[in-house]
């Protein structure tokens, strides 16, 4: 078993698939389990998986924003511009409209978080391996 | 220990305070952790955390919505004129706009929720001891 693989998988929200849907956006393996979608709600929330190594692009959400809510597993967030910050479960991040971030596991941790998502997410280049690599676990 | 108290007080978010802002709106006592409060974001997010038999009033979110993701232990959600819904961990639970509802905990058990609201409430009369205590635990 890799490192809280057991808890990531056994969490309160299921895992659910594989995340075919943004797998294009994804480096690695990531599963999606859609918890809230309907048309006059204006958040999506979702619980997403991380394998370990697996991180999603950079993206921006535009006109809206997005909140994390982590309940497994240990992971990174980063905004451009400023240091990744290890996430463990319990904590919570908020990304502003505009601001062009990424988020994923560590190298050897599963990883899962809750995500509530409004406005348009725009999606940019992979965070590279050297930028990945060089982050401390 | 009463019932799920000490998977609910060691839960993934932390609980909290006694609810003091919120206490005229409830029955018995609640905890609350405001995970997210921020002007640009048009959403609240807080874990609420509910002591055996403590609940809120019937309420109604005007011009936005309730969406509870729950965390621990045992509770109850009812729309009015519907039989109320038994809650566990990892349920979701969508309130639309205007309709009418209240959450809590059952009678023997500590519960918890975060809760991601949206647009104004309306605080309406508690549910009475009649009401909750013919719910079946």
């Amino acid at each position: 078993m890799a490192k809280n693989e057991e808890a990531v998988k056994n969490g309160i929200f299921k895992m659910g698939d594989k995340n075919v849907a943004y797998q294009q956006f994804f480096q690695g393996q990531s599963y999606l389990n859609n918890l809230v979608g309907e048309k006059d709600i204006n958040v999506g929330v979702g619980n997403v998986t991380f394998e370990p190594g697996c991180r999603n692009n950079w993206h921006i959400h535009h006109d809206g924003y997005q909140i994390l809510l982590v309940t497994g597993g240990e992971g990174w967030y980063q905004e451009e511009g400023k240091p990744a910050r290890k996430l463990h479960p319990g904590d919570v991040v908020v990304t502003h409209d505009g601001v062009k971030h990424w988020h994923g596991a560590t190298k050897d941790s599963w990883f899962s978080h809750v995500a509530i998502t409004a406005g348009t997410p725009e999606w940019l280049e992979p965070v590279s391996d050297e930028e990945y690599n060089a982050l401390e676990d």
